[in-house]
């Protein structure tokens, strides 16, 4: 069964559930409308990839529908709905069996915590000052954000941070400190930094300006300090990575305090971590440079659905107590304290982290993110050995490699793509079973796509380096 | 048992559950520490109440503790951590039971929806394009979307929308659908608008324009003319308020569009409608000026977790897809489309909303909304019985009266205030019962508050009008 949860409802309600259609809840599916598929995935003329898109949900939603009158005599309707609702669920087994591309922690048990679904819990406001709301679960919250500051190494009575409701608004939050701090400030930030920065950068109308990577993935400061040097009448806003999206490149954090240091930017400068996925992992790496607010950052994000693992998206935002005064003082009309972007905030998101940190603590996760870089190495090197070009950065559990040429294999692993490579991301639920079923069916399924013999595999020595690329030409 | 949550909890661990703080998890509370309030609740010399600010949190949170080696084998923490949330949610039990200020209704069963918590539902970027990520839950997105589209009265190619976190990402999103419309264009937002309007106008870097409002609350056409007329040479940007969170004023869209119209401002105005609450509310109003697409709106968002009942905060986004594919335009590097505020999105949100849409229907809240006005009328009528100044706008279920003296009643029953001012928001969670339980105990507290006849109850003309006002002076 290949494609998304959308498309395997469809398939299972074609197979044994005509209720579902039936009843009007879903619709039969139209193939060819669905697809929304622009340019085939294939090189184009100019060397470049056109992106593929994903297919129109719109043709196969499952829609709202009017009661009859004597539905809840009949019990018809809760039948129905029953029924979508279980192969909805079969199907979120299939598809969370066969994830691989993103970096989010599929494993984890919160059956203790379904007791507190009948609740409305909102943490509305400042997670450090009570609203007159009742049912908010701050006291989590903040015991979650007492133990992340411990982790970044900030004081209590320094910091200041909210349980947000994914890495993004962590981001927004992080770039809109630094432009309030430094209101004509330039944001930089390498070209391979989420989206969610240059978006940010729109959003606040600030000036922004793109800095080269490495083939690693990494800023490259010599690039970094050209382009300080071309704006050095404004103070810099820097986002640094730990950890980019696609290759899992962490940025020299101590390389960009220098950069800036030499360029005369001593105390005109913020910078915000983008720490996503590997904000988390990274304090349990030995060799890795150190994430500290001992170091002059500004601020720190990281996603709680990812490395942790929780059934909704959500994040931890830990920043300078200091500048958060100086940006809640902007907004007194107030009755009470407003300095995150969201208003209402989900109060569950804190309750499931408070209770996988008390359960795994700093060593649990310890011994799961080494795990992770075993298998990730496992994973590369087993690609390698199949003639499968591959790259595994130093301090990451991400794995790019030659993109799978069928459409359909990528959206069976759900694999992320950009151009010529794809990722694998090994998170605490990816086994090396999980890694030996996809293996295997990845090489069983290449040798049929390149047994023709007149297309062959994409080079992709220009995205992890000559010595990764396997091939015709750099194997 | 009055107060938060936080303290609740307090309350009852030091009542029988000592094992709460003897193991680390909680922190004895110190009452005098915890409190920041900033001002005393009083009037001061100015006639001005100042702010009265929550509980400091941070001296009463549950801190997450490292586990010891032998945790596994004793079963201690597991112990404890059970014990922990088995008290709030006791806690959380009564301060649902005590909730009346806030628009949440708190009266919910996805009990059928318990069997999704052990995925990680994510509807990352565009609701209507699959992205690879299959866990999603887009099919049901959508179908609630179009339910929304059809209730404003969009046709289904004509407009784009998603499921948000909340009523302040609804405003973020539509106000900058706004601004790249006109991007030179000057907010109006009345005064009573929502305070994440205003936060949009700073984010955004907009110029924003503040507007006189009526007693009722709801927009001073006469001023937004005047100051339309001051800005001739700029385009318009004008949220206009389903509900104003305060008093529950309906703004006059009609007026407004004629308004704009007579002020030269035919085809350069984008209005967004802020119908956090009473969005889904009003179609069911027979009196009711029509919120539709069919007016020259180019916005519309309202909570979910308000009128429909969630266990987390979320809402609904429409608007109309040619400003969508502008938007998206200009994020053309990347992979996929990008055009809400967030990245990854909440998967649940949506099933929780197409479980109650399906089960509701048009008529179901058509139903819940009469009960809901008369409720608040009966709420209105009772205090004016007893001699408290109330008012209740014609349109709404928000009931605004005389703020309780005694800050404790406030926590208690969880009001919301605002100057001299309270209110009462009814939703279908708050029965005749909870009313009359409520008004009983308001009654008996008043008569202790005033009873040295020296202080007397606030007049609240200036809030309400002389004709709501039953103060010494306007009785």
């Amino acid at each position: 069964m290949v494609g998304s949860v959308g498309n395997g409802l469809v398939d299972l309600g074609a197979a044994g559930a005509g209720a579902v259609t039936v009843n009007g809840f879903g619709k039969a599916p139209n193939p060819e409308a669905a697809a929304v598929v622009e340019g085939k995935g294939e090189e184009t003329g100019n060397g470049r990839r056109e992106i593929v898109m994903g297919r129109n949900v719109h043709t196969s939603c499952f829609a709202v529908k009017e009661p009859d009158a004597d539905d809840e005599e009949t019990g018809e309707r809760e039948a129905t709905m029953a029924s979508v609702l279980a192969l909805y669920r079969r199907s979120l087994v299939e598809r969370t069996k066969h994830h691989l591309g993103y970096p989010y922690n599929l494993d984890f048990d919160y059956g203790a915590l379904a007791q507190l679904q009948h609740f409305s819990i909102n943490n509305l406001g400042d997670p450090f000052i009570e609203s007159n709301y009742g049912v908010h679960s701050r006291q989590f919250e903040v015991g979650v954000l007492d133990w992340f500051a411990r982790l970044w190494e900030l004081e209590k009575e320094e910091y200041w941070g909210y349980i947000t409701n994914c890495g993004t608004e962590g981001n927004l939050h992080g770039i809109l400190v630094g432009r309030e701090v430094f209101p004509d400030g330039i944001l930089y930030a390498s070209r391979e930094s989420h989206y969610s920065v240059f978006k940010a950068a729109r959003m606040y109308r600030m000036e922004c300006v793109k800095v080269d990577t490495l083939i690693s993935g990494e800023i490259d400061c010599a690039d970094f300090q050209r382009k300080l040097l071309q704006n050095r009448d404004k103070p810099a806003i820097i986002n640094v990575n730990i950890g980019t999206t696609v290759k899992g490149a962490v940025d020299d954090l101590d390389s960009v305090i220098k950069t800036l240091e030499e360029s005369g930017f001593e105390d005109r400068f913020y910078i915000h971590c983008d720490g996503a996925l590997f904000g988390l992992m990274i304090p349990f790496v030995k060799k890795a440079p150190k994430v500290t607010f001992k170091k002059p950052i500004g601020s720190v994000s990281v996603s709680g659905h990812k490395f942790v693992g929780c059934p909704m998206p959500c994040g931890v935002q830990i920043t300078r107590l200091e500048h958060i005064n100086a940006l809640s003082r902007n907004v007194e009309y107030l009755a009470s304290r407003d300095a995150t972007i969201m208003g209402s905030r989900n109060g569950h998101a804190p309750i499931f982290l408070w209770y996988t940190l008390n359960r795994k603590g700093y060593r649990g996760f310890q011994k799961e993110v080494q795990k992770c870089l075993r298998n990730a190495h496992y994973l590369k090197d087993r690609l390698k050995e199949a003639g499968i070009g591959a790259m595994l950065n130093e301090l990451s559990s991400t794995v790019v490699f030659e993109r799978p040429k069928d459409e359909e294999f990528v959206r069976r692993w759900q694999l992320a793509c950009e151009g010529n490579i794809a990722h694998v991301v090994v998170m605490p639920s990816v086994t090396i079973d999980k890694l030996d079923y996809f293996l295997n069916e990845l090489v069983e399924k290449r040798a049929t796509w390149y047994q023709d013999g007149i297309s062959h595999p994409p080079c992709i020595a220009r995205d992890v380096g000559m010595d990764n690329c396997l091939c015709g030409l750099h194997k």
